[in-house]
């Protein structure tokens, strides 16, 4: 059995939602029987996006998140995870500092997922930064599919989702992003992407007019349990 | 600005959910503005009601909490919190081994808001461990109030919503729990207390049948986010 360690803060209430969807997914009986975690939820991590796209003299956030890993292994976390999509452009970087702790990266476990599922089209829902890193999109086509990503008005109603109302504690609209994921689904899509932590947040079921919809968080926390040699919960037939 | 430590894994769920709550009713509108927490989530702490009632020869939690709160605190948490009502009952032997950060005090915590409430008398929904102790209701009386608890039978309910219920991820069935609140309140109640951290994940609301319901993990997340001098949502008005 192994200890996970979950580098947070990336925001708070993502880290508190991974947290607890990893709990939910393990499939015990007793307080006991659980994962020993420990999560380091420093928020003063500086914002991943503007660091991307290289706004203003954003510092990078690359240099707190090795620290983070390192602390955490230190710690005798065998399995890490970071609860933020953005930081992934990164996630090379951040692990490269590890002996021998091994770092999930959501990304992939997101691809892996779409793809047990069937899916060939990813219909991406993310940050600017994600977005125009093409993290995402590399991920699916590792995973031998392709993906779609939102036009420029649909995106900026992504992003309005992310910062004005998760990130801000305050509670979207009913249906706030469905046009973004009609354009998506006519644009090709056969599963929607929730890959950003905060979308995880606006409460969209694991279905969208037929099409699955995979939550980043949901493929995380499965990923983590699984990578600990705990028993997981079986979510995937949730999907159809 | 001060860093929260949580000593977690009492159960896991509970732990999830009072950092949830912490973030939630932190008032602020960035990540960046949140508070730095480290959660220590060590499911393995021996259980705490099968201790306290001296029950077979179950191992003390005592040694493994002041273990974790020895670690928070070198870690540099200033304020320590256990989202665990039925661990409080040795509360001051695990704060005893502190240098300087504080250990605040769930059953405290929830008389005071009972009291600034302007309640009379707590109908106390919690663990055998937690009743039999009579740690809740020293709390109370240290408020200035009465309280009451369930009678044998009704207790039973209280204890399989927690162990057959919330402690093994199953959803118990709606108002699993209405005739243990109506006889406390027959018994003189004008607040029920939700003093087990479990309890709290039932989704009983604010108000019931005109009372407060006053959950022990919301005090315990509210006097949270006050100690560590971080703005604070108010809570107050939502018991009326």
């Amino acid at each position: 059995m192994k200890r996970l360690g979950i580098i947070g803060g990336m925001g708070p209430a993502a880290t508190a939602d991974l947290f607890a969807r990893v709990v939910d997914m393990t499939d015990v009986d007793t307080d006991q029987e659980h994962i020993d975690i420990v999560v380091l939820n420093d928020p003063t991590v500086p914002d991943r996006t503007s660091f991307i796209l290289g706004k203003d003299t954003s510092p990078s956030f690359v240099p707190p998140l090795q620290d983070k890993a390192s602390q955490l292994e230190e710690m005798g976390c065998d399995v890490l995870v970071m609860p933020c999509n953005a930081a992934h452009v990164r996630h090379e970087e951040i692990a490269s500092v590890l002996k021998h702790a091994k770092l999930l990266n959501i990304l992939k476990e997101t691809a892996s997922l779409a793809n047990s599922l069937g899916c060939g089209c990813a219909g991406i829902l993310a940050t600017d930064g994600s977005i125009e890193s093409g993290a995402y999109q590399r991920a699916f086509e590792g995973a031998l599919m392709t993906s779609v990503v939102p036009d420029a008005e649909d995106q900026r109603l992504v992003m309005s989702a992310i910062y004005d109302y998760v990130k801000a504690g305050r509670k979207a609209p009913m249906g706030y992003l469905d046009a973004v994921c009609d354009h998506l689904i006519e644009k090709g899509a056969d599963c929607l992407i929730l890959g950003c932590t905060e979308l995880s947040l606006l409460g969209i079921d694991r279905v969208y007019d037929g099409v699955p919809v995979i939550d980043s968080m949901d493929a995380l926390a499965y990923a983590s349990v699984l990578a600990c040699d705990y028993p997981v919960k079986d979510i995937l037939s949730e999907y159809c």
